[in-house]
């Protein structure tokens, strides 16, 4: 059969309508069938509308995934989430589609910017926290090497973050029992953070943020010990990830986890750190989440 | 959670792109999560659009059918295939997605046209031909009480037809297999009938004139014993399906079966009657079917 290459531009704005026509035009050029493959080379968001197409064209082909940064080969890559932003529709026009096969060479992150490194970087530390202490450590001890590249330390942060994700997923692979949100940890803030304007935050910094703040809002609710706390703030520090935002943004972030959904029910569920390698789930109202925005604010920006 | 009625355009148009995204933004505006359902209430390109989306909104969420007309109660309600046209993408866009549940009321067949009770009747004599004669039977006797709408046995060609189809799909859910490829009996010269432009055809008459051939290629090459050939057919004329087609057409439909692919292979498979109840795959290239098509047009259109 025939095949081509198709070279999309990176980060966020791959995600859309157009190149997902663009891709599937592809395909009809080539006369794909069913059994032909897609192999998708790149970051998250190639993988997200080359995973999508895949699973779209001829009702779904073959998908191979090649993740070449460390966000999708620790993250993005595993769990079989494939989607696209469709106007104001972000992230909300997708399907589960898991890959045939993924390969991951972290050969391709010698030539990753270090920025790149440490958004991966963050979404591993999710997993440690989660439910992987032997992986927290791991990067908690070894952040110079990881940093600078390390091939062996490198695989070793893949090897068990994906370990630890497969785990969570084949639990729950469709969310449909909810377990899987545990994967959400930090995501609350970091999406609200995202979403606002005039703050430039990538994906892995506000998770950053967003799990230190998780750790914080736990340890004021009694649930997070100031150790586990002060051990996850210190592994952002360590990796140069960002661990604060301006108290300016509190009201806007408020409500946008809390009033932009208009539901009924006033409560969200949010992941709190029990230990390093436990999360549970706790719900907490929007005025609870300001009081504990404004203290974390004080107490990070006074330093 | 809020809810809301969207009407759309009845027949193939209806299963637009740009259908798909006003669904997607009437579930964005009704602030959907990937717990509320869609219902979809209509003939086969309704579910088939409305069922693409509720696959693809927040990676898929509940769908619930109701088909209105007797092709979508008999066949494509069932075995999960949804999608849409993309421009000349025609069917090519799509994915397998099973209902919740699907809701069949033989009721709403009583007002609907002869001429679509005619066309879903194609597909159920289709299942009869792939594995049930009862069924065959069933609609051969009783073809007078049928289309005067007795639900009494509408609601038993219905049953029998889903029973047929539900295995067939349970055995090979996404054609993975090829087993699946039986519901494909007539198929091959119906899509080609449908598509070449000229002669105006619904799928179910198309399907009629596509069934007939393949009995009488089948008894061509010593497949199809004669009396099953004239079971088929005659089931067609008491139904008042179609039988024929100018001879006029045939070089388009060999080039459309045969070399719009652009394939290596030369032969395309076929799914041949050996008797009402029971059908096989044969292999057939582009010279024998022109053969067969001569033959067939010079003894059908002398009646």
């Amino acid at each position: 059969f025939k095949t081509d290459i198709l070279f999309l531009p990176v980060g966020e704005p791959a995600k859309s309508m157009e190149n997902l026509t663009i891709i599937w035009e592809k395909m009809h050029d080539l006369q794909f069938t069913r059994h032909n493959p897609v192999l998708v080379v790149g970051g998250g968001t190639i993988g997200d509308v080359g995973g999508f197409a895949a699973s779209t064209y001829a009702r779904g082909v073959p998908l191979f995934q090649f993740p070449t940064t460390l966000l999708s080969c620790v993250d993005s890559s595993i769990g079989g989430k494939k989607g696209i932003n469709y106007k104001h529709l972000k992230n909300m026009i997708g399907s589960f589609y898991e890959a045939e096969f993924t390969f991951i060479d972290p050969v391709f992150l010698l030539t990753l910017p270090k920025k790149e490194l440490r958004n991966g970087l963050s979404e591993a530390i999710k997993s440690g926290i989660i439910g992987d202490e032997g992986l927290f450590n791991l990067i908690y001890d070894n952040y110079e090497n990881i940093l600078n590249r390390n091939l062996n330390i490198l695989k070793d942060v893949i090897k068990f973050s994906i370990k630890l994700k497969t785990a969570v997923v084949e639990e729950d692979p469709y969310e449909t029992i909810g377990y899987r949100k545990v994967l959400n940890l930090g995501h609350t803030l970091s999406h609200a953070l995202e979403g606002i304007g005039g703050f430039s935050i990538s994906h892995g910094e506000g998770v950053a943020i967003g799990m230190v703040f998780a750790a914080f809002l736990g340890m004021k609710m009694g649930i997070t010990p100031l150790p586990t706390m002060e051990r996850i703030e210190n592994i952002m520090n360590r990796v140069g990830l960002p661990t604060s935002f301006p108290k300016s943004l509190i009201d806007k972030l408020v409500e946008r986890m809390y009033y932009d959904k208009k539901r009924d029910d006033d409560k969200i569920f949010w992941v709190i750190p029990e230990k390093v390698g436990q999360v549970g789930f706790y719900k907490f109202d929007g005025a609870q989440i300001k009081d504990a925005l404004i203290s974390f604010c004080k107490e990070k920006n006074k330093e």
